[in-house]
């Protein structure tokens, strides 16, 4: 991996944004441990460093931005524009497979992808609507001569194309699509049909618009048999840009955010193609109608299909990481130049960052998304992995798919609470338009939801976690068993004894400080993140247990009245991932300052996890009182410690300028600081100050008291 | 109070927006338990029902509707018309005091103006501009000649103005202002000057075009003497809309939300205005420039001045738990609707409410809001109280401030918190603009951070809290200080020794229905909250009893040290008064079905609030194990329990077509679905619906499986 050092110095060029403003604003002491920022960003970068170095100096340009005061129309055509720049410059091109010309180089097109939400989530997520989705579906789904008659085309936004998977009716419920494809063997065609209104396909990006085919998921119906969904290739619009007959098309008109993208509907009213439209890479019919698949198990066969579908997941994980960064460099520069208040110092207001409550605010959502950085790092080589078929079986697709199934949720929801608090934390200034935050909220909402609702997510995650340990409990043998009901008793004499409590305080022996270093231990962190993770499953489980023997629809209610256990327990899996993800790449850096100020950053982390659920730790027996008392103070203790490095673990980001146009991370707010602390100085130098009312009278007073003292009487 | 009948029939023309729709939706049986929508909804309207229900009249106009997709511009004009239609029908008219012609009604004029947020936020907040802030300055800090020189055209728009407070260089901390106003004797006239960049009005509504004066507070200097801020009428613009000589305006440009109103910056270069344009209630000087107050203090006049703008924070509180009232209307109408998955019965798909997730996501939303609601209803009667003149002394206004400080930050947390879980809840739908939720978290994002950001106001309320419990300890006699010592060492005890905890244990016995029971009487919950909320303040102030003997710099760092702990002593103090209020107000109710369900939706806040803090009540012993591990349980069975009264809850909350003007919570989604179920069902009896493969693959396995058992091999 390279690492260009001028890309570090870019971020700096004024000294504005990144570097210590004037004022004494704690930095590490010189010749104390101090983060090597270069180090720590080439880590952050990641296996692609080169792919999104370049990436970065894309997002820099002015012509990808966001635009801040248009209408929808007026953001829809911008964007449309931007994709054709886009486009010349072949940016997807790493996604093609060799056959295409290409690279094969998933993972550095999905990290190049990634980088794009800082100029705009709204060029950046019609590029995925175009390559990743329109386009890829026609590379994972077709056969080569389907990608050789298509994707030259889509690839080089001749056809712009829509994404018809999700249906008014069915959000993240692919399976249960209305949509038909019927064979018809006397035409060789496929006859395309939205049945009803909810099965319109709704939300796709450029189908209000821009599209010019779009590939379809419908029910592949032929000789009376619904084999279920399958994709098809077809066109919707001619080359004016005319609505294909059969074809109908509205507008979502405006959104909360992603205004760029011209979203819409499509339905289809008996609309043939051939039967060569049918990607037919897992299921496919003879001119005759006779149906055959790879994949024997209807089950089997269409969680195969969506899981090369993937890719959307792995990249919104990326991307929500990439917005929180940029949040937090906006808001974290604010708070170290942002003065408000006189507290310490009577002539100078103290900094919002040296504020208790500031750290408090920002600091832990730094250290989860260092966490969110490290995690995704790993997912995206497990998705490079895969794709590229080094490590391509079924087990790795199924671990890949829980992976992105459980940090996509968790990025895109750190991302949206911090871009808010991010905001927040800087008053007014936060809410106005060029100060970015708001309009990347806005965007960023949705990433919440698409791609797989987070809910949904959770509960696969969940599902395959309840599964993994039911089949632990099968295949392990009588002394397995043993042990397993030897385990459990431990947990259930933790919760109702306090042995664990006891051995806690004894070794703590009532000092705060031992429980402190022992606390931010990472076998501590480590053995309380992985149980609970453990434990919440098998206590799903067993409440699970009557349900085997239920009718469907018994057992259908009994899952249901532990959905919140279950989703508590799949974000108790994702938090262990987060966690030996960020302690996995802190011991790659061989630096003793850069591992100390990090381990820092991974013990708020990882403190901030256990404190937030401290109640179940308590409750579970797996934390003392006296340590649960003292984790906070701990904590305390941390956002100090890690208080003189907050720009340092910034500035790794690498958000350049022109990722930041907020003139308040520019340096706006330090210029009017200091032009107001010359005027006060020169004020006072003058002597022609006015002198405040206050003061005279506490002069008075003064001297009424001396005055009385002086006579004797009481003041 | 008047209730009229009428007004809840508006809510359900169709029978779609509130009403039951079709299908399965469980309601309570006949015969059992059920809200009295109507006086639930009267309570709710509170003392100023009749003003809110021709506030609700006006909200629901289209003329009066928040745009959807315009510039920034188009939205401001829109707005602007818009305010010359209020400003006809007099909407602010109630807030005159008699000698101007009005009622004095302050109660009512909050009342109605918070209803104004369903409408457009933007609107709601360009009337509060004008009337709220900017004309009631001129009524509450002018004097009678002032007030009949400027309030008229004030009202009548023909003057629109900006309340000139806020400067860039200061946000929530007025007192250091830097515009100064010098009295120059010699011309009998104040020089407004702005003597460098932080010290422009900033984020000012009106200024950036529409503003033809201004309040303007600056720092008093008259005889070399600075008497701190004051307020100043100041004309900023002529008929034309032409900036005066040494007036300087910028325009903030595009934000987060609120786009209709033309925020913007002010500055002043040596502007001169007569000596009669201080608004001299507060302090005045003569025409040799010999200044003189009501009010000796310097800090208490400039307090004084300040609470009388108080009207801002109880207003924003109205408002923000409207905005939650339509959000929860929204959310919980269309997930009565929606299905997605089938679950126990394959059929037909399980509405979205009837998942244990969804109701934990939405349902202590919905019993925070009632809380807000009744306190919010506190709040205003004590805000009406204090400004007819009734109870107008120091310690009430000091008390209302306090409340509107504790209140303003917590309902519009809750606002924002549960607009975003409703267009969550919503899907891709809810990120639909015409569905309202991204709208109103847009306008209602910076009401967090405006009219005093939410951090100071509850740093504020933490400090009042504190200096009560100094003054407390120093009024009390020997006797008292014995028994404060003893209390304390209760606390200190039951931390320390699992007494309390046992005692629960044992009146318990193990019994989780009657640990169910117990935790759900009001006396437990009201011991739990007001305990809470006592041990946090004496906490932090035995905390920062050291800090009194310390030099100002050393004591405010030992104050930064335990901020956080202050906040969340504010924070406990807002639940506990949220909690009372919500419980008062249910003993208004004569009907036991009523009393019966909002004592649920009572407990679940309760219960809620207790359990987002469980660890500190366990660790301070408060909270016994066992029913720390029964109180999750029980929250979950308060769900289900509640669930059957959902659409009852929300219609008590009387939000009308025309406030809701979201297709899918108008019934849109029950049309497709119905639509989709007929489709299926007359397929199903025609016989010629495909079959699905997998059903043919299980009946092929069964097929062999009998034959494997008839021939005697296995299968």
């Amino acid at each position: 991996m390279t690492v260009h050092t001028d890309r570090l110095t870019a971020t700096t060029p004024t000294g504005a944004t990144t570097a210590n403003p004037t004022g004494p604003i704690p930095v590490p002491p010189a010749g104390s441990a101090r983060l090597d920022v270069e180090a720590v960003s080439g880590a952050l970068m990641g296996a692609w460093a080169e792919t999104r170095h370049a990436a970065r100096e894309r997002a820099a340009r002015p012509e990808l931005h966001r635009p801040l005061d248009v209408t929808v129309a007026e953001h829809r055509e911008r964007t449309s524009e931007q994709m054709v720049l886009l486009a010349q410059e072949n940016v997807s091109w790493p996604m093609l497979p060799e056959h295409l010309g290409g690279p094969n180089d998933n993972g550095g097109n999905v990290a190049g992808f990634e980088e794009l939400v800082v100029a705009d989530p709204s060029l950046q997520i019609k590029a995925g609507v175009q390559w990743g989705l329109f386009t890829s579906a026609i590379v994972q789904l077709g056969n080569e001569e389907q990608q050789k008659a298509w994707v030259p085309d889509a690839m080089s936004l001749t056809i712009p194309g829509a994404f018809a998977m999700t249906e008014i009716g069915h959000g993240s419920d692919v399976q249960s699509l209305a949509t038909t494809a019927t064979y018809d063997p006397t035409a060789e065609e496929w006859v395309i049909h939205t049945p009803f209104r909810a099965a319109w396909k709704e939300f796709l990006g450029n189908a209000a618009l821009d599209a010019k085919a779009a590939t379809v998921f419908a029910r592949l119906i032929t000789k009376g048999v619904d084999h279920g969904v399958h994709c098809f290739y077809v066109p919707v619009r001619d080359g004016d840009g005319t609505l294909l007959p059969g074809v109908r098309s509205e507008d979502d008109g405006p959104k909360g955010g992603l205004n760029g993208i011209d979203n819409g509907r499509l339905a289809f009213q008996q609309v043939r193609v051939p039967r060569t439209n049918l990607l037919n890479r897992y299921g496919d019919v003879t001119a005759d109608g006779s149906y055959s698949s790879p994949i024997d198990s209807p089950g089997r066969r269409f969680f195969t299909m969506l899981g090369t579908l993937v890719q959307g997941r792995v990249s919104l994980d990326g991307s929500a990481v990439r917005a929180s960064q940029l949040a937090l460099h906006i808001a974290i520069t604010y708070a170290t130049q942002r003065r408000q208040f006189t507290a310490a110092d009577p002539t100078r207001e103290t900094v919002l960052m040296d504020y208790q409550s500031h750290l408090h605010r920002l600091l832990p959502k730094l250290a989860s998304t260092y966490a969110g950085a490290f995690s995704h790092e790993q997912l995206l080589q497990a998705f490079d992995d895969v794709f590229s078929g080094r490590t391509d079986d079924p087990e790795a697709r199924e671990d890949l798919e829980t992976l992105a199934a459980a940090l996509k949720p968790t990025s895109t929801r750190l991302a949206l609470d911090t871009v808010q608090e991010c905001r927040e934390a800087c008053g007014g200034a936060g809410f106005i338009a060029e100060n970015q935050l708001v309009g990347l909220h806005q965007d960023l909402d949705v990433y919440a939801t698409f791609e797989g609702d987070n809910t949904v997510l959770m509960q696969l995650v969940a599902k395959r976690l309840l599964s993994d340990y039911t089949s632990e409990l099968k295949s392990v043998d009588r002394a397995g068993i043993g042990r397993f009901i030897a385990q459990r008793a431990e947990v259930l004499a933790k919760r109702h004894t306090p042995w664990a409590r006891l051995a806690q305080d004894l070794s703590d022996r009532g000092n705060p400080r031992r429980a402190f270093d022992s606390m931010r231990q990472s076998d501590f962190q480590e053995e309380m993140l992985t149980s609970r993770a453990r434990v919440k499953v098998e206590e799903v489980a067993l409440s699970l247990r009557p349900a085997a023997k239920m009718s469907p629809a018994e057992a259908a209610s009994e899952v249901n009245k532990h959905q919140v256990e279950m989703l508590e327990a799949a974000q108790a899996h994702a938090d262990l991932v987060r966690w030996r993800a960020f302690t996995t790449a802190i011991e790659q850096f061989e630096d003793e300052a850069t591992r100390s100020v990090l381990t820092d950053v991974r013990d708020l982390f990882g403190l901030t996890t256990i404190e937030d659920d401290l109640a179940w730790f308590l409750l579970s027996g797996m934390i003392s009182a006296q340590r649960g008392r003292q984790i906070n103070s701990d904590l305390r203790r941390l956002l100090w410690r890690l208080r003189p490095h907050v720009l340092d673990l910034v500035a790794a980001f690498d958000v350049r300028p022109g990722h930041v146009r907020a003139p308040i991370a520019l340096g706006g707010e330090q210029e009017r600081q200091d032009e107001a602390a010359a005027y006060f100085r020169a004020q006072r130098a003058s002597h022609d100050a006015p002198v405040s009312e206050k003061s005279l009278r506490d002069k008075e007073k003064t001297a009424k008291r001396e005055a009385g003292r002086r006579s004797g009487t009481k003041p």
